[in-house]
């Protein structure tokens, strides 16, 4: 069965679940505009006006431009794929008209942005359409369905996500030997970028800051390019670095100390540094089981980091990763407005969760570690091989 | 100067034409859902809610979270560039009281998918934000600033889609010597791929149908993957294919003409319905001059190809290219539902075009061919060489 197939079959029990008879992804030239949930339904990109419908009863049918037609159809997952030249609007409304349906659930979200595909143009659009057989007061979010879609990881992805993590720690592996007094970030970031480029992986983000590389006490913060500053004795320096294994995320951070002249080992406040980021995501993951809200599982976290005298971190404790390297809804965060309701999302099994606090050794730079979990029944096992000692460059 | 230091002075100038005091280009999370006009605005992805302020008197602000803050500073576009940690809400209103704009364009259109980069749902969140300072109903479509931005090309823009021109064309000229009856759709497609590669450039649409392969009577249709279907002598072969060179297009399709046991030439159904696409070409090329309706252009091309006795093609006669290769708002293209009122845009200099009219030449194949033009005050120039003979293939 392929990944389409699959989860159009999963999105049909969501339906149920939700108690919402129909759902239409609606879309075009998906190549600007995409709905990030149309990877799910389709092989590819669609180029015209574009609707996958698919009921609670099982019905699945597919209405795209006709030179669409045959790629959508080669995919096998809908019982009809129908193709037009000139225009939507007839086969679309036809087929509404046999549905009937009571709820039109369509992929808009204030607060999930994995939700929110439907661009506004297209949203008045539908409106317009639908207006016309009377069912334009009939449009909800599909927000549940196609977090849970996103966030309810099938034994398939989390094969793809787990091999994305193997192959970024390959490479974390190999910079660390590459990493000297004296090297600069940008020399750092370009190592790792020709590895990645050398076994035919991409990054799991955009490339100017994948890997983001942090040395010193002066860095920028985090989601800022590699910089001409070069590593120095007495500092740490941290990465930020993840690669797509078919078209699946990994997300993770390591920190290196550089030792001093003399030094055998890190100074006692840069190992008190690391060892809180340590037992803050060693209590992160305990508390991360299904039912819980994220933002409990935040607090944790946060905590463990503010008792132990440092300052909060200006960010969430962990993001889930899919098929982007921030990706669902659910959110282990605090109550900030840009999080919306994230954090009040009860956790799931099969969500893949970050786990990555954050703090500053004054003198010396930040200590942050991001490890990758997944939740299952039993808690949330490790996805990544937790890094639990600093990583020391001579 | 950079471009986007570039297109955002353009853009004051556009608002002023315009006469729209303020647009918002209003995004989170670029990487998911990213409004296409954002590479304009910003040197990168951004994470947060992120707003890119521009005024008609030359004020320019962006906000946005504040790890993303650095990055956007970098690019040396904006007067000032607002970080926050928690929440877009408290510095975007206030700096809106400041402004106190009569009308603020955001980017949603119904018909221009370029200009639709802003989700439903993030224009809800807009709208509540507003309405917190009295301004809900100040929201216009930004579809003509937006348009006039990606499709007024600058000469470094024109330059980047030439040199795209000239990479596409030297692997057309490679893979006519790899082609030999006997070699699969796939194959012919697998090479070129390969030639993108090697040279290290990017495919300009999605790789799946770029190239596209079409060979003989049998063929599904434009935007089909290469299937496994070998080349046999008497047919003619179509492939649809583009380079991306400093993120800017090409689009070309060339014909071949596989000549059959004992002949020298092509038959002469086949040179009539060949020679029949390129006159539509020529004709339709000095149709396209500033000021026409993309609607004249199409019919005078379409009307070459019924008149000499063929099916009319079931897609407009070109469209513009840019960042992407379907581009702009401007059509050349009849009145068809799915065009919406593109056709009825009024041609400007400075856009780019495709011309590419098709016809079935029965028992042989598709002859089809685009080719690329530049709209200057004296007409259309060719930016690709524009094919005149039927490629043989011996």
């Amino acid at each position: 069965m392929t990944l389409v197939q699959e989860k159009v079959r999963q999105a049909v029990g969501l339906l149920k679940e939700s108690k919402v008879d129909c759902w239409i992804t609606f879309t075009r030239e998906s190549e600007i505009n995409g709905d990030p949930t149309l990877v799910f339904l389709a092989p590819g990109n669609v180029t015209w006006h574009s609707a996958f419908i698919i009921s609670a009863d099982g019905r699945t049918r597919a209405i795209v431009g006709q030179l669409d037609q045959k790629t959508v159809e080669d995919a096998g997952a809908y019982d009809q794929v129908v193709g037009f030249v000139t225009g939507i609007r007839e086969p679309f409304l036809e087929y509404l008209k046999e549905l009937g349906p009571a709820a039109i659930a369509v992929n808009f979200s204030k607060g999930s942005e994995v939700c929110d595909g439907l661009t506004h143009g297209m949203f008045l659009l539908l409106q317009d359409l639908l207006a016309e057989i009377g069912m334009a007061d009939r449009l909800v979010s599909s927000e549940k369905i196609v977090s849970a879609l996103r966030e309810r990881k099938t034994p398939a992805e989390i094969e793809n996500l787990r091999a994305a993590v193997r192959a970024t720690e390959d490479i974390f592996a190999s910079v660390a030997k590459f990493i000297r007094p004296g090297k600069s970030e940008q020399e750092i970031a370009a190592f790792m970028r020709q590895e990645v480029a050398r076994k035919k992986l991409l990054p799991a983000w955009g490339e100017s800051t994948c890997p983001a590389v942090f040395s010193g006490p002066e860095t920028a913060g985090a989601h800022y390019a590699p910089t001409e500053r070069r590593v120095e004795r007495g500092h740490l320096l941290n990465m930020d670095f993840g690669v797509k294994v078919n078209h699946y995320c990994a997300d993770l951070q390591r920190t290196f100390y550089v030792l001093g002249e003399g030094e055998k080992e890190p100074p006692a406040e840069v190992r008190r540094g690391f060892d809180t980021i340590v037992r803050s995501i060693e209590l992160a993951r305990q508390a991360l089981n299904p039912g819980v809200e994220g933002r409990a599982v935040d607090a944790v976290g946060r905590q463990a980091v503010v008792e132990a005298g440092y300052a909060e971190f200006p960010h969430g404790l962990g993001h889930q990763v899919g098929r982007f390297a921030h990706d669902g809804t659910a959110l282990l965060g605090p109550m900030w407005e840009k999080y919306a309701e994230k954090p009040l999302r009860p956790i799931e099994e099969g969500m893949v969760f970050t786990l990555e606090p954050r703090l500053t050794v004054p003198g010396h730079g930040i200590a942050t570690v991001e490890e990758m979990v997944v939740v299952t029944k039993h808690g949330a096992e490790w996805l990544s091989t937790p890094q639990k000692e600093l990583l020391l460059i001579r």
